[in-house]
């Protein structure tokens, strides 16, 4: 993903934060929460026996800190409890293509946090980070759902990372080809992405004469709707 | 991401590639390959100070490699080659909408692997590596645009990691819901995601006359049409 775009950023909290090729870098808590928001998956990398490991985990933003959801890696939960992590997410927006293979690049949003993790405890506060998950992936979906046992709640580990260190590194806009490139018989421009979604597809084990609730074609429609920051 | 779904799969490389959640994993060399392809930005873990960085970067297999490329990254890069990293990357496939709050998930498919990165060094070798992220991006592309000039080439860092240990992890189907909630009256099912390419925006600066070509409609069309392989 090659550097070729200036963008408006606030202030960077700390000096890891800080994007090294500062052009595409915003410190900007609105720009970081808006990445995390709409970004459906965390990868979060922690170090194991000195060696990193990455892992997609579903994530959700709660106010100034992010919450990770540790159901079926609890073996990398607890490693992280405690630990340094890295939380990356990123949004590809676009392909940006040029005249030159050298200038192709992708348009993107993608945020970084660093911080050391730690475990969301107690029950209540358990309790608050699952239903923030619920509400993520399907808002309006929870008040339809049947109450969480006690057991549910304490048998899921959550992690908890603040967003002081925090900064997105956003490409838009088309490719930047060499001057002398710009009068040659070569198309240009960019291919915008989106992710949609499709029909809803019933469990074949529902009660009969359930319908699709409005909740969930809600969400469908706000999934595809959302348009590409990408485009040029 | 929580467990519930038996997969079918081949036998691990590597004890530490193995996928400690095992009911998952996938260690078929066509299935890791079929993933690592389909997915457009790589998540890189590398330590830097002891603690984990993770970084997307653009990736493209080859053969049975994985190559990486660094433009923009120059530091991360140099901090990678010879170290061990930890490339990972996801597709979501769908949301899985259970009765219960708990059993709430996200199909998805995702590949993760370890080694050592090695600089992709020789000016053939890279150019090399430099015209297959091209034809991964836009296949068929690369005949229409300029050649690349040596400075090109040789200004690109391009990392490579053998796909040794590399494993799959897979979750596909629907929601896997407690016996007792099956007759509660709850909507259940899964909302399948997908990636879809909009209409390709040309350059403001295109020469007069220029269409579209062939290879971004055929492109255009190839990602829009990826069924997601999430669907219940």
């Amino acid at each position: 993903m090659s550097t070729d775009q200036q963008q408006d950023r606030g202030t960077s909290p700390s000096s890891r934060a800080r994007v090294r090729k500062d052009t595409r870098a915003h410190y900007v808590r609105e720009t970081v929460n808006a990445i995390l928001d709409e970004a459906p998956v965390a990868h979060v990398g922690i170090v194991v026996d000195g060696a990193p490991v990455v892992i997609p985990m579903l994530h959700v933003r709660d106010g100034d800190r992010l919450l990770l959801h540790g159901s079926g890696t609890g073996r990398l939960i607890r490693a992280a409890a405690g630990a340094e992590i890295c939380v990356t997410v990123t949004l590809v927006d676009a392909w940006v293509l040029a005249r030159s293979a050298f200038h192709h690049s992708a348009n993107y949003r993608s945020v970084v946090v660093h911080g050391v993790a730690e475990i969301v405890d107690g029950f209540d506060e358990r309790r608050g980070a699952l239903d923030a998950f619920t509400d993520k992936i399907v808002p309006g979906r929870r008040e339809h759902l049947r109450e969480m046992t006690d057991r549910e709640v304490t048998s899921t580990g959550v992690l908890a990372l603040s967003l002081d260190e925090s900064a997105a590194k956003i490409r838009s806009g088309g490719p930047i080809d060499e001057p002398a490139d710009l009068d040659l018989p070569i198309w240009a421009g960019v291919l915008p992405l989106r992710t949609v979604a499709d029909a809803p597809i019933p469990s074949p084990d529902l009660p009969d004469g359930l319908a699709v609730p409005e909740h969930v074609h809600d969400l469908a429609e706000q999934i595809s709707a959302t348009t590409t920051q990408g485009a040029a």
